[in-house]
């Protein structure tokens, strides 16, 4: 089902748009996602782009709007006049409105806001505004089916009926009192299997019941949804009253947001930065952890300089400076990346540190046992001096095993101190191992060749 | 909701296993979810594991089982009776039956499934079993709701009522003709909302309305399912016969799966190695890499060694060795690591490459004028010699140029030849960089300094 485009396909739209044919760019496109139509936006001026997005029907336009990229959408409602703005977001579920409208300045919003012609909606976007993004309340939609518990079938079913446009996948009903306090949920499944003249607190069912506060955070609105194999999750506040309900497609985003977000962190990105954002911004985020790998690099020159007598008489010495800390900044990474991932899957428990670590030390000790050998072997066999050979294999043993323990030990303390682990597996850990690396081969060297 | 354990909580439970008091075991644990259970598990021993999985009843039972991590289950399974376990799988979905059976020995997998007292999930697993796990017929499962289309919705409603117990979660209800050929899906709102004397064809959706082939890979069943927002997907053979359907939590696991996997490759783990494998097992999948950045370390020897002459002459040469290597890396691994975010994001067209590199070109000379300056003003008060700061500094903005190069083509290349390209952003990367390093330094230095 996936539409591969033909390779004339851009050009040809170009000149369509160009020549104003409506007919054949929309039919053009009729076989098209909104992901797709976002991507070939995307590459397009910005007045094709808009011609685009006004030649489909709100419905349509809404759900596009809803797949660009932030970073676009902001450019484009610049151009494109506010009453249309706001008619597409009668169609947009009010969470993704909310998101939408947080990552534009107030001024817009406020304007956006006041030309949205459905009350409902637009006190749905205000209630949902005032929260924390990174929390439950933050991500959830005001759209869902509730019903009272003193209601009878016949009377949730006209209730379906009535929401039955506004709630596009209704999952369960969620049950409560007359002063709106959660009590439990009903299932499609059970209110069909069900008799009509049943009532509502004859069928409701609060065991296996899930549901979060508005205040939990986000990651753990997405743990208890993943464990619990959940589609929806309705949202209380602090006195329990039903304010919302969370998705799973919702859930989906915030796992990947997190998976590649922490990729960004062990790869030394401080904050989260794609293609499309300027040269300035994509700049500042890169220069903090460089910065401090500059510093670890400059410490590193300082010491290697106490060896200056030492280098001197043997050259030799500083070839293998890079083999040095590479391996020991590569041991280092796989380690951490394991502790962190183990970490993330976290369970309510220490499981023992020492065990962990005793197999880390062993896996460590193999795959030293393997490289010093080997290197060993390459170095006697380019007629390098044997002396040198066997500081350089010592050195590499040691340094990988220290390196093990470094990597497994730093995203452990870090989660202790509510530190993010993943840090510790980019160049934080990486600046360590290469000072640690350093420190070994150095001082082995300089007391085994008894300069 | 997420339930906080006590620190005595482990003595206790022991000591009530070694009464055999289960009312207080039971008691213990009633609060708890069967990810929960599973990590209690995990620190007993297995006599008092299996005392616990044999108080619950079969059902709990299934649940705590199918949230075993695969290793242990297996160990588990070893010292459980082989009736006993496959009274389990009568309460475990076709779909996660299959992933457990294909992680266990086939003698083992057949014994199991010839005790298990269903006939019509017997047929579902032993279906299921042939196809590949990485595909969508792998991931499936069997239990679902279809209609006939010439079937009245009271029909329909009694097909549901006799499923009921066997599908947990309907979603949609899918319609097929009389040789089992797919033809669209009844949501249950719009059964609820129709009339019990109207007929399936009637009402029935065919717009919108999406599938996948079973040879699909989960990688594009999960695309599909997160760009269309769906929670259930059917599966169809080549025919276009109904087979089964897979939910939204199974591709979350997908995602999840794919998100680790992507960060082992990045550090440098070949393979899915998980903190519970065997040493031998842990230390095989990261020995490849550490051997490609071995031989780069070694290449990096015979490099500088043709340099050992300047060496002997200026030593302090040596010192920066590891501040040229570890920006590169560190540059080399930012760049790539966003351009392989955006390439998993990927849309159907090329976006310019041109612009593309101009971009981070630009973010390379801003972050390299920024560090090599720090580098130089540190360098001079120091008191370090002029002419090296000024090479150091020049080597620097040179490597952060090259690397934020070599880090954006390097997983381009890669993806253009259907290699992962995360697997540039690992150790491989760091490798290339150190000896592209090595080489602008030592070269720039040897020239400037006039040796």
């Amino acid at each position: 089902m996936q539409v591969e485009l033909a390779k004339d396909f851009l050009p040809k739209l170009k000149e369509q748009i160009e020549n104003n044919d409506k007919v054949s760019v929309l039919a053009s496109m009729v076989e098209l996602y909104a992901n797709d139509i976002c991507e070939i936006m995307y590459e397009l001026d910005d007045s094709q782009a808009i011609y685009i997005l006004e030649i489909f029907d709100d419905e349509t336009a809404a759900d596009i709007i809803s797949n660009l990229e932030p970073v676009y959408r902001k450019n484009i409602f610049k151009k494109l006049e506010t009453n249309k703005i706001a008619l597409k977001f009668k169609y947009i579920d009010s969470d993704d409105a909310v998101d939408i409208l947080n990552d534009i300045p107030t001024k817009e919003r406020e304007e956006i806001i006041s030309y949205i012609d459905d009350p409902e909606k637009v006190s749905y976007i205000i209630d949902l505004l005032h929260y924390e993004p990174n929390c439950a309340g933050g991500i959830m939609a005001k759209e869902l089916i509730k019903a009272n518990i003193n209601w009878g079938i016949s009377q949730c079913i006209d209730e379906i009926r009535r929401q039955a446009e506004k709630v596009d996948k209704i999952h369960s009903i969620y049950v409560v009192d007359d002063k709106d306090y959660l009590l439990g949920r009903v299932s499609l499944k059970k209110i069909i299997l069900s008799n009509a003249n049943m009532k509502i607190k004859d069928i409701y069912e609060t065991e296996e019941f899930f549901y979060v506060e508005s205040y939990k955070s986000k990651d753990d609105v997405a743990k208890i949804m993943e464990e619990q194999d959940l589609e929806a999750i309705p949202v209380v506040n602090v006195q329990g009253k039903l304010l919302g309900r969370i998705t799973i497609d919702d859930v989906v985003d915030v796992i990947k947001e997190r998976a590649e977000l922490e990729q960004q962190l062990m790869s030394g990105i401080s904050g989260n930065a794609e293609e499309y954002d300027s040269v300035w911004l994509q700049s500042r985020v890169r220069l903090p952890w460089l910065l401090v790998g500059m510093i670890g690099g400059l410490m590193g020159a300082k010491f290697i300089g106490l060896f200056e007598a030492d280098l001197a008489l043997i050259p030799a010495m500083a070839f293998f400076i890079p083999l040095i800390t590479a391996t020991g900044g590569n041991v280092g990474i796989q380690s951490s990346t394991v502790v962190v991932q183990s970490l993330a899957n976290k369970s309510n428990f220490e499981t023992g540190l020492t065990k962990r670590l005793g197999n880390l030390l062993l896996v460590g000790l193999l795959n030293g046992l393997v490289i010093s050998l080997v290197v060993f072997l390459f170095n006697i066999a380019l007629g390098d001096s044997l002396s040198l050979a066997i500081v350089v294999s010592i050195s590499l043993l040691c340094v990988v095993m220290l390196s093990s323990i470094m990597g497994t030990i730093t995203p452990i303390v870090l989660n202790k101190f509510g530190i993010n682990p993943a840090l510790a597996s980019g160049p934080f850990i990486t600046t360590a191992n290469d000072l640690l690396g350093l420190g070994v081969y150095f001082i082995i060297a300089h007391s085994l060749l008894q300069i």
